[in-house]
This record gives structure tokens, sequence and C-alpha cells, in this order.
């Protein structure tokens, strides 16, 4: 059994990963803290995986509700089981490809939507032939779309997208986006280091929000070959116990 | 009369302006230096002002033709001038708006376009109410189409377009490029220092490209109170006598 159990807090909540298929990385804890949240909002996960973002966002703020969305069965029994074992009352995994998710949420009834993409998702292989998969653009552009088209039916007038991803698909995002009345309207470019080009994109869509793009200023990941001290901060703002 | 000539390189070479109307800004030199050219290569820079585009990039490559579209007569009679000045002889300034361009010029002929729209030149007012027209919204990105669709247009399969704007307006940009395909294929942001995010953005499309957007490292313009060392080595390239 490749399965464990992870602390995320050092008062006891963690989840459960299974190093073989993937554990969550930088990009899920990065989204975990650039989106913004009211309280008693309602949000959707799409793509969850081991459902880190609905812990990380759950643990950190006082919302009403938080789906997670996963659509491999292994995968989503895992989350389910994670939230079982923290006594999350408010998370709930539902098992579904993207391009059902219609019958199982109403569409317009979300306050936010995060997508960490599954086939972005780093430090290990991904469950299946998805990763094969993913590096064929043409599957990676249209897994793009159904995320974007189904984030924007499911959120309320004014409802903010928050996603991560690769910054060599941005003119596919910003396309794609604009198509389904989600704005851009914050966009923050993640660098490994200073001297190196950005490897990660963090965008914040308003639907039907009117065309103003505003940047958040760069973030470099490592300084003098550790962490940054941005980096450290994000940390420990959400309370990750990591160190 | 407020026209005067001011010297581009130290061999002569120069141009004349108006400051009453504007007079080129850095925007145009840094799409001058990010813009490639091969030998013998058409070129038409869109909204070519005091021609200061065209007369750069044929004072460092061997161009077999460049364009300069202008629409408002008195701005196109001085670049007409400055050409004639120089004797730079394989430029040739049109009087055209750009919804009239093809009344001139032959669509799929241009290996390369540029573009610096006239709403953005900056360091002063812009003739007649444009520059009132520039802060409405819809009108910029109106705007922002109708060149973008020219230069399309205007280009030859695999053909190159490189702009400069505003990144406030990267969604529009990307979507209108995508929607023309022309597809951008190097994007680089200019930030006034390192602590500030930035406030002009470069961006190369090739028509017809496929999806894959590539970083160029980001260009600072200041370091501690002066241009940044590669500010003065674009200024060096270009061979610009401003020192």
């Amino acid at each position: 059994m490749d399965e464990r159990f992870d602390l995320i807090q050092k008062n006891g909540y963690g989840i459960i990963q299974n190093k073989k298929w993937f554990s969550y990385g930088i990009d899920a804890v990065l989204l975990s803290h650039f989106a913004e949240f009211n309280p008693d909002e309602v949000v959707v996960d799409l793509g969850t995986g081991n459902a880190i973002i609905p812990m990380l966002i759950t643990l950190n703020h006082s919302l009403k509700k938080v789906y997670g969305v996963e659509k491999q069965a292994l995968v989503a029994d895992m989350a389910k089981r994670t939230v079982v074992k923290n006594q999350v009352e408010n998370i709930e995994i539902i098992e579904s490809d993207i391009l059902h998710i219609f019958d199982h949420l109403k569409p317009g009834t979300m306050d936010v939507v995060t997508c960490n993409p599954p086939y972005f998702k780093r430090g290990g292989g991904i469950i299946g032939d998805l990763s094969i998969k993913a590096t064929a653009r043409h599957e990676t552009t249209a897994l793009a779309e159904d995320f974007i088209k189904a984030a924007s039916k499911l959120l309320k007038t004014n409802g903010r997208f928050y996603m991560v991803h690769r910054p060599s698909r941005l003119v596919d995002l910003f396309y794609y986006l604009r198509k389904y009345n989600l704005e851009a309207k914050l966009i923050q470019f993640v660098h490994p280091n200073r001297d190196e080009v950005p490897n990660i994109v963090l965008i914040k869509c308003v639907k039907n929000g009117n065309s103003e793009l505003k940047y958040k200023k760069n973030l470099y990941v490592y300084e003098n070959n550790r962490y940054s001290d941005d980096i450290f901060e994000i940390y420990r703002t959400l309370n990750i116990d990591v160190f």
C-alpha cells in the first residue's frame, strides 16, 4: 500500500495521499493562497484530486460549502476518506467527469470556482493515461475549454474563478475565458527564481466582468537555493506545517 | 513653429518631430529592438506617427521596403519630410486610415507588420481628439481589433506581427489575435523597475502559427533611478545617439 496520511497543519488536519499517483504540489498551495473568499460562500474545486484545495481553503476560511469534483474513482474515494478522517463536514466530494457536472450541481449557484487542472499536477505521474494524453496539445486545450466552460456555467453573475496553469497556454486560456464570459481581472506570474521566465500563472476572473487586467507582483519560488521569503510567508499564512 | 529635427544616430540620420503633438518614446525603441528581420523582407508599420519605427529598422536592417501607414495628414506629411531629409529610399509613407489600408497595399504581401498603436503614444498629447477617444475603453478595444485585423490580412502565411501595448489590455489582444489567426508566440513584459508591475508589453505573433507562448525575460527600464544596463544596451544595439 503506497497510501499515507500527510499532515497539513500542526493541529492534526492532514490529507491522504498516494505517492504512486501524485501528491499535492506548490500549485495547489499557491492557488489556495491566491484565491479570495468571503464568509459563507459556496465554492467548487474542479479536478480536485486528493482534495488538497478544499482542505486548505476550508481550514482557512468560514465557507458555507466546498464541493470537490474528481472524475477518477480511486482518487475521489481517497479524497472522500480524507474528508471523513478530518471530520470537515462542509466539504463534499463529487465523483464526476467535468462534462457531467450538471448531473450533480445546478448552474449559476457558485460564488467561487477554483481549478488546478489535473494535467498540470506535478510531483509524479497521473493515474491511467492522462499524463500521456496531456502531452498532446489538442487534448490539453480541449480540457482547458471544458473546465472553463463548466466554471462559467457554475458561477453566479460576478462570481469568481481562480485558476493555476502553465504560462505557455495563456493565449488559449484568455481566449476561452473571454469566450465563456469569464473576464480575467488579475494575473500573477510565478518564476522558479529571478533569473528564469515564469512556469506557473495564477489568474482571477470575474463572470461578466469588464475588460481590465491588473498584475500582481511576480512571485519567485526560490532564492539562494531555498524557498523565498514570499513562499515561506504563503505557507505560514495558510498554516501549513511542512517545515 | 514647434517642429524640430532630432538626431537619431551620430551619422546624421534624424527625425522631424513636433513637441506639441508627440515625440517618439521608449515604446517605439523597444518594439524596434524586439522585432526581428531577415534581409530583403517587406515590412509595414501601422500607425507610424513620425516614422520612428521605419527609420530605426531601416537603419539597422537590410530591408527591401518599409511602408509606414499614418492616418493624420499633418503627421504623415512630417513623416514624409523625414524620409526625404534622410534620403532613405526604401521607406514609403502612406496617408491612410487603417480601415482603408487595402486601397494602398495588397493582402498577403507583407513579411512583417509592426504596430505601436497611436493611442498608446506617450510623452504628450495626440492631435485632435484621439487622446480623448482613447480614454473610452470601447474605442480603444475597437481600435485594437482594427489594427490586428488589418495586420493579419496584410501578412503572408507565417508572416510575423510585432506589437507593443499596455499589459492591462492583454486579454483583448490575445482574444483578437487568436480570432484573426495571429498566434502569439513570444511575449516580454517591461516593468518601470524591479518593484513595480509591468506597464508595457511586447508581443510577437506568427500568422497561422501553432499555440505555444514563450516568455522573454522581463525588462526593467530603470535601476537606481537611471536607465538600466539592459535599456542602454538596446539603445546601443540600435545605434541611437541619445546620450
